[in-house]
């Protein structure tokens, strides 16, 4: 058999067929350096390390095209440990193969600081492709990153020129097996014939609860060829099966690829291997030294790695180099060639966007719902920003996602997720982490409860992801309590680095959508209504711009008494409201709140201006729960809202219900004075 | 062919093997009854209920074994509308079918105070068994309820006494097969064999966005046979195959049945059969009418039943009535033979709990995780209570889920749900609604996201489903902040009748569980430590049983300046902060706020008492995001919390680097009385 997987073929150590001695040391020293690193943190999971260390050591050092001097080379594959609790095995091998991660690193592995912490952590640590951990994210994080490949290759590619052209790996567990977004991601990945796509699945027949075969009995391999998926079965020890597998399986170019390797979970643990004993505790000082003398290796020897491995690895990482030196000189042809091409690549690479895109502009005496101007924006927007990708989870003519016939409009830009929201969050990440393309992506606010964990991990992991939901309040009216969120807005704010912006009307939509694209730093959640709301005539208002700061005085009065405070559709409730009351001599300001985290950004000063401690008498007036909303009405304020579920009717119906009006926001302003 | 379904083969309608013109009638009738209500409402879903019509009626009429007069009839076959967008499939089912559903109430669809909402709500109309219309719950609360089924059967039949026997069907969509939570669900149930579970698929190829070859191209059947599932395929508008497919299905006992049934959606529409413009909009005026004319109705008729669909349906009734009363006799005779066991089914059925289990007690000198405690209330529960049934997504040794082996556990009570959290959800919810038992599940708190739509479901529905939310903090340590819940309280305390609990110590942790226990109108969700805490005092402090208040004063001192208020674990915290600004001559008060939702269902005396407006200098402490806290500490206090991601430590590093320790506590408190 012979290998033909690397670029440059001629180098020896490559063009072998067989795993040496020194690949034998290799494995061993990823299983010590596992092992010892868990038993001094005291603290994490060393069963994936030792199970997966031979099938992951076949695809890192003979398959998968990375340059550990520098890991952000835009065509590198990516390799995502999917099963983020393995995670000493992700950072033995970033280790040995010459990342910026150092010996002492791995000895403060979960420690306050370190490098290592217990699941690896994008951004922190060289090389780690995302933050996983959470079952599942991971591997339709790859989904994404194995679409944004395709997207950019068959936007940039030319006849001669495969500046994009990588593969996606990702390490996949049985719980992710289990796991809803599994079926998810794997169906539409399937469905779009990911042939770049390549799950190497650690199938050792244990999680914690015990064998899998408490619970877990499906046909996996049949279950993802019902998914269009190419699937082989190989013993994950033998690193030659491996190899071959995956051989089989980069030669899948119309199919993603599934790769079941059966493993040992603990592989040499006399008494924990095969156990679930071995998952997620340390396997102890005795159990460590007796795994070692079975795996030949010193007992006494702690974070040892033999100069022969070391050696062995510099020659993959000089493999390495010299496949980024390669796309190099062809990316320097190809910007000869292609300059156009090349710059707009450079930039997307870069994640820059143009600011000079065409806002739309409403008609005043139009209401227009807000998810409908976003529509409008996406429309300006596809047409200057090629890399634009989104998509909406089968809600497309409701939430507007789907920009028309506009230039720069081309397959694999618009994605039916299909009703997958939670693959959908997941792959969005995927999008933003690989980079080159900006990802958003629809569906009902109610529904981001079915993808909150993927929200969350682009938070965490501050990628700028746009999230756009529509159908924000009661104010969808008749579909009902189990489509009208309540506390969703609440639920969103409490996430750290998410902004949640409301806009009140068209224009402010506009606004929001450019907030979203100008924050590199976090994704942002867009709130938009189901029901038209009137087009604010910003010539008697302040202007839209006031959006960015998070919250403004929308229309003032000399000395005011109390503070209306709304966001989104209920702004022009209390516009009204303080007409009303200035009808009966009560001064009102009215403060637009779109997002909370904004405002919160803002200097102190600002922020009194805009809200002045001295002025108690406020009511705030938002659909939603007023759980949070003390701290801007305090001791004496009222916050109207929806603490309850809401009820099926016509969305005035439904406003009503609620007391939510002119005259219930008037009496409550009244009572505040008292 | 023969039909053998019913008990009373000889009723002459049911014994019949063809559909006759009155079937035919009613079906038509079925579909024009959807199609006015739609239209008056001008909101709505016509396409299912066109689509599904002929498939319903075949399982409704000559399968389902059901009392229109006695929906609650413990023993009916359970039917849910997973695909709540059809509302008006049920709605017209149940008004021919003679439940309390007259044609007003149709004519009032999704108007305000109907029983007809624009989505089916369990408790809100007669026969509709759960709330549907969030795609995948309700064919994983069908799970739920075969579970449930299964469950009681083999607890409480004695030979030739099958009390417990009826089927669970559910009608699914194209959609729902794109959910995460349905391949859950699904690999679940066929690991169970769960024989007397049949789902009705309603294969009509189109979703919001267009047919679902635009990213639903998975071979449906081949994945369901990977999942242990007996696969059927039929033309879904041929009664008579539907009907021998179901039969077929009901034959199966080992495994559950798929019936996809090919249909066409918008049924008879001259312009808009399949195609998604039938799905999720009034088919317009003229197209009703196109469509009536094409069925064969007369057009102008609105909301029109035939005299002999009426009588048609009546006779159906009457066979549902006889087959409860067969049930009623049988039941009897078992009493008579198993007077103990039917005591204790008909405590079940009624949700009745015994109250006299012994609490576990604990030893002060034994610092003790909550989530230890909780396992220790389970084991001195179990021995109490046999039809409390729960288990964990797999973190069984984590969540302290399973009761050691006390008397009464056997086979079915303890669920091992696999890393299955979403299908968790729903499957407890199925099980409090099947009635007869009393669930609870586990996981970690901060996987509480990937379950949030059942969570919210629970709450919407007032289900005692009690969640089991385990490692609620950074407490948790090492696994760092992808496994830490920072926003998780928040996010559920914004969940609109759902009692969040957080306990102390042990002691209120068993109090937790007989709250949680004795609420019969709704959800619970326990939040319990990783990390041991102290078992607190209660010689010295209030007892344990005030956490039921919600909020209590744990420790006071005379005159107190200030308030100290803390939640679970940190209440620990702020005690020995309270014995140090003694130490400093600074009167504090602790006051335990353990359930906010608990102390808010107090009376305003109660509150103040507790929480005096008149000290306003406060501090409160939660290691979680402050967002929500200002209405306990008002303008003037500090709320001290963690509104970043955590880090992966040690705990108490962790805790030491949010500030979250008692010098930290001293600290704030002074600067609030400054």
């Amino acid at each position: 058999m012979t290998m033909t997987l690397a670029p440059d073929k001629t180098i020896p150590f490559l063009a072998t067929d067989v795993f040496d001695a020194t690949d034998e040391l290799a494995v061993t020293t990823i299983r010590a350096l596992a092992m010892d690193a868990v038993q001094q943190a005291n603290s994490g999971h060393p069963g994936l390390p030792l199970g997966m260390a031979d099938a992951a050591y076949a695809l890192w050092t003979r398959v998968l095209k990375h340059n550990p001097r520098h890991p952000a080379w835009f065509n590198r594959d990516r390799f995502i440990l999917s099963a983020g609790h393995g995670s000493m095995l992700l950072y033995a091998l970033l280790h040995l193969g010459g990342y910026d991660l150092c010996l002492d690193d791995l000895k403060r592995f979960r420690r306050l600081g370190s490098k290592t912490p217990g699941h690896p952590e994008f951004g922190l640590t060289p090389g780690v492709e995302t933050t996983t951990g959470p079952l599942g994210q991971g591997l339709a994080n790859a989904v994404g990153m194995a679409m944004a490949e395709k997207f950019l290759a068959a936007r940039f590619n030319r006849p001669g020129f495969d500046i994009i052209d990588h593969y996606t790996y990702a390490l996949v567990s049985d719980g992710e097996m289990m796991e809803g977004i599994s079926h998810e991601a794997a169906s539409l990945a399937g469905h779009l014939g990911l042939g770049k796509l390549i799950w190497l699945y650690d199938s050792n027949g244990i999680s914690i609860d015990g064998p899998t075969t408490l619970t877990f009995t499906e046909d996996v391999a049949a279950r993802f060829a019902a998914y269009n998926w190419h699937v082989q079965s190989v013993n994950g020890h033998d690193k030659l099966a491996v190899l071959a597998a995956l051989e089989n399986a980069r030669a899948q170019t119309e199919r993603p690829s599934l790769v079941i390797a059966r493993t040992h979970i603990g592989y040499g643990s006399p008494h924990k291997q095969d156990t679930a004993k071995a998952h997620g505790e340390p396997l102890g000082e005795d159990e460590v030294r007796a795994t070692k003398l079975n795996l030949g290796w010193d007992p006494d020897a702690k974070f040892f790695v033999p100069d022969t491995v070391r050696a062995r690895f510099a020659d993959f990482a000089r493999w390495g180099a010299l496949a980024e030196n390669e796309w190099q000189d062809r990316f320097a042809a190809y910007a000869d060639s292609f300059p156009e091409l090349a710059r707009e690549l450079e930039h997307a690479m870069a994640g820059k966007l143009p600011e000079d895109w065409a806002s739309p502009t409403f008609a005043l005496d139009k209401p227009l719902a807000t998810r409908a101007a976003s529509g409008a924006v996406l429309n300006a927007l596809a047409a200057r920003v090629p890399t634009l990708v989104g998509g909406s989870a089968d809600l497309t003519p409701s939430n507007n996602t789907q920009p028309k016939d506009a230039p720069g409009v081309f397959a694999g830009r618009y994605i039916h997720f299909g009703v997958r929201e939670h693959a959908m969050g997941a792959i969005l990440n995927g999008l933003a982490l690989h980079g080159g393309v900006v990802p958003y992506g629809g569906t009902f606010l109610v529904f981001s409860d079915y993808m909150r964990p993927a929200i969350r991990l682009a938070a965490l992991m501050r990628q700028r992801v746009i999230f756009v939901f529509t159908h924000d309040s009661i104010g969808l009216g008749e579909d009902g309590p189990t489509h009208q969120p309540v506390e969703h807005l609440t639920a969103l704010r409490a996430i750290p680095n998410l902004v949640v912006l409301r806009p009140a009307d068209a224009t402010e939509t506009v606004e929001a959508w450019r907030v979203a694209l100008a924050r590199k730093d976090g994704p942002t959640a867009l709130i938009l209504t189901r029901q038209a709301v009137p087009v604010l005539n910003r010539a008697e208002l302040a202007p839209a711009s006031g959006l960015s700061r998070g919250g403004y005085v929308l229309r003032d009065v000399p000395n005011p008494q109390l503070i209306l405070i709304a966001t989104g559709s209920e702004i022009h409730l209390v516009l009204q409201a303080q007409a009303a009351l200035g009808g009966l001599g009560i001064a009102a300001r009215v403060v637009n709140l779109p997002s909370w985290e904004l405002f919160h950004a803002q200097p102190a000063e600002y922020r009194e201006s805009v809200l002045p401690a001295a002025i108690r008498a406020r009511v705030a007036v938002e659909a939603g729960a007023t759980l949070a909303w003390a701290r801007y009405v305090g001791e004496r304020g009222i916050a109207m809202g929806v603490d309850s579920f809401g009820v099926s009717a016509p969305h005035q119906d439904v406003y009503r219900h609620f007391g939510l009006t002119v005259d219930g926001i008037v009496a409550a302003a009244r009572r505040v004075l008292e």
